[in-house]
């Protein structure tokens, strides 16, 4: 199905049943042996781990570079759909996108030290004969809609909760 | 090398040259055909795809599922990180963590409708023989210090630059 069959669909579909415009998505990890996690979403899996040098194995990307990896793909994909819904010729995306960590934050070595990124730049390059206007009203509408940039930019509450089993 | 050995290796590492405290990470996204991403993270790569229903051929996670998926794996590491630090015994962790999504949002047919996830839980089980405070004292350590939570909860300003390459 096209981007904007599928769109038509949707709205289509929450026209019937506007109970279905919020979707439940989820992720699960298993930490395996040390650092090496099993990540779980959907049919698809994901390895994540740390490098050698703080401790892991390698196995995977680590946390930081896959939130970093899920920006730099939600912009990409983001570019795709308003493309189509706007009518902009698009042929190429590449975005790269850096996150600055201050390793004293995460490993306790300072109390003010932060344990989050210090800064993230997002670096978006795109191919296409239309002009600049066009880019710049699709760059628009691509951060007004792009639901991991809103991961990073707004505060968002986490409910949280722990159950701990025993296995002695 | 061990977690502890590790963080002791980058405590002295530190105290000689604190200049290298903040690492640099990076994500780079290639918009390939649809929806399809191929995203590059140091010698790592990942697919990013939407999901058929929204016009993609699901060859990977979607965006906010590896978003998602970056939490828990973060969680879990944590986990590990800090029972190594504070000597508590960590038999198993489990991290799930969903997103709930408005879709009217994403694809722009409600203007009110937030496109990022508009609620996020986060249930962590831990296993292990010691007692009920000390998983707790562990649970405050990680959320304190896991670097993509901070990503989830705090609003963090991301520096944007679109370059364009006219391909006519």
């Amino acid at each position: 199905m096209s981007i904007l069959a599928a769109v038509d669909a949707t709205r289509a579909a929450l026209e019937k049943e506007p109970d279905r415009a919020v979707v439940r998505l989820r992720a699960e990890a298993r930490l395996e042996e040390g650092t090496q996690t099993a990540v779980q979403a959907g049919r698809h899996t994901l390895t994540v781990d740390e490098p050698p040098s703080v401790g892991g194995t390698g196995a995977g990307p680590n946390p930081v570079q896959v939130v970093l990896a899920s920006l730099a793909s939600c912009q990409a994909i983001t570019y795709r759909y308003w493309a189509e819904l706007l009518g902009i010729r698009l042929d190429a995306v590449t975005v790269r996108v850096e996150g600055d960590l201050d390793v004293r934050g995460i490993m306790g070595l300072d109390a003010d030290a932060s344990s989050g990124p210090t800064a993230v730049r997002c670096m978006v390059t795109v191919e296409g004969p239309e002009g600049a206007e066009r880019y710049e009203e699709l760059r628009r509408n691509v951060d007004a809609h792009c639901p991991v940039l809103d991961v990073f930019t707004m505060p968002l509450p986490v409910e949280r909760s722990l159950e701990i089993g025993n296995s002695e």
